[in-house]
């Protein structure tokens, strides 16, 4: 007979495997704005109830531990997701006796690792399952993790001094090319199309995602108020780091220069300043530089189209590439 | 030829009926305090170019918009839960000429907006997949659906002046219990558990988990703070409306019941007066009324485990139970 003893320790040899398996998810993942934040939380030694739950189960009807890990962690990130934004609405300051997140780091810090936590858990719940037709969860999953790293590494970039032109395409690729390449993938797999079409698809996505992306950056600038939606020249306000910014710092020397890095310490700038740096924008020419960045992803996307037969279907992908680049809002 | 003009009436075409479909997707969810702000964002008409990628990429390698209309909601939806959370990060007032959610409503309204839609849209993508093994991440969505209903149910209880002993069972069974059995319902799934084991197993975790909460509620009051990691009081200084305190309610008359019923109104109490309310339910004897809860509750979860067959796991599932019935953190 089994003592009472003997499930206490088994219990414990569990939560401590657990443990050290969760020590590792997060350990490596970059951005660390986005998962430092998460891994304090996950590394909070709790009672694991949650995985120890799966794992029981998975063995209680015939299964293994070793199959059943990876939903284990799964449902324990998915736990402290919850916890993370609990923690937030319930003004809570400590939890098991340590700062609660958004108290050690700050609010937005928080909200975006619950998140990470949320979509590195459905990763880690689709590892072990290996049956047709689930690349469609793979590629949302896949963009929910990227659009969490892109937003990180955004909102990184504004405390950031210095950030190149490569940093941002990163940044945008993952915040907003990923979700067009993943609408893309997912659409062309459910339509049942082959590899070389899947890819295509993505590719056309991600490169019509980041000509998009710089279109916005523009259009925060140029666009008509009320047609965008938005305050012009929110960008400036807030101190993004947009496309347009990081060409003007590159391009710009002495004054302009220093009026610019002005933007970065201050982060941003008032709301009667935006007609002074449109003007220095015009002056320096980076309109005219993210029209052409404009055209070459979306020339980038058109070249992968060649890949669809019919010829209506390349129409249309075509025009939406062309309406895109028009777009006033 | 098909003209431009064509491609522009396919694509609003398609573009009116995402709207209608959105505008289905959350109208008759419950409760509305969670899905009424995430439909207020995502009746908001954007460019819907997301779904529309999703479509036309499956209609260009021979497939149906028909297959695909799910997927493109749910992409929809994920690209909202971005917008919610990143105008809470970005502090940004307005979208598409609309207040932002967090803005007309408020933050924490905001958090959970944004994680519902998410939720949400994981449901809808997994709509029309039907796949073996797919029941493991159905099960995962259903968790964390109920997660989020449960958490918006504990939020507007604390706003609400009636809430019954039965509103609260069903808001900690989506809150607390759900994960529990989805926890199980996932291990025996993987562990490939036929259906009456599963089942059982389920059965097993949401009553465990009922029970975990009514202790959880109790460990607030009585527990030792440093072993919690948590403020006692905590939940009464909150204005939580946990089972000692409706049940409190209930059973308190005159002097004793205005008392609690100034808690509703004031919101919670000061730090000071915890050990006024601690003598007060002790007096009204709901500290045992709650011991009975959790009691009732685990044998409701333990009657389950007759089905397991294995001796030694059914004792560790009973030991388990036992073990968080007695527990102080």
């Amino acid at each position: 007979m089994i003592s009472e003893k003997d499930y206490h320790s088994l219990i414990e040899k569990e939560r401590k495997i657990i443990d050290a398996k969760l020590k590792k998810v997060l350990a490596k993942r970059k951005p660390r704005s986005l998962y430092e934040p998460s891994d304090y939380i996950l590394a909070d030694r709790g009672k694991r109830l949650r995985p120890l739950l799966v794992l029981f189960s998975a063995k209680a009807v015939g299964g293994t531990y070793k199959n059943a890990y990876n939903a284990a962690l799964a449902v324990e990130m998915l736990h402290n997701f919850t916890l993370v934004h609990d923690d937030i609405m319930d003004n809570a300051d400590k939890r098991r006796n340590k700062l609660t997140v958004h108290v050690k780091y700050d609010l937005n810090t928080a909200i975006l690792a619950g998140d990470g936590l949320l979509a590195v858990a459905y990763e880690y719940l689709l590892k072990d399952l290996i049956i047709p037709g689930n690349d469609v969860v793979k590629y949302f999953t896949k963009g929910l993790v990227e659009v969490c790293e892109g937003q990180s590494l955004d909102k990184e970039f504004e405390l950031e001094k210095s950030v190149s032109i490569n940093d941002y395409k990163i940044m945008i690729t993952k915040k907003t090319a990923a979700m067009a390449e993943m609408c893309c993938a997912i659409g062309a797999q459910i339509g049942g199309g082959s590899t070389s079409e899947i890819k295509a698809l993505s590719l056309y996505g991600r490169n019509l995602g980041i000509a998009f992306q710089i279109q916005d950056d523009l259009l925060d600038m140029y666009g008509d108020e009320d047609a965008f939606g938005k305050k012009i020249g929110g960008d400036l306000i807030e101190g993004k780091k947009t496309f347009l910014f990081l060409k003007a710092l590159e391009k710009a020397k002495g004054k302009e220069k220093t009026s610019l890095e002005k933007i970065i310490v201050n982060k941003g700038i008032q709301a009667g300043e935006v007609e002074d740096y449109t003007n220095l924008y015009q002056k320096l020419g980076v309109l005219e530089d993210a029209q052409k960045e404009v055209v070459k992803y979306t020339h980038k996307a058109l070249r992968q189209i060649t890949q669809i037969k019919n010829e209506s279907d390349k129409l249309l992908f075509t025009f939406l590439a062309h309406s895109l680049i028009t777009r006033t809002k």
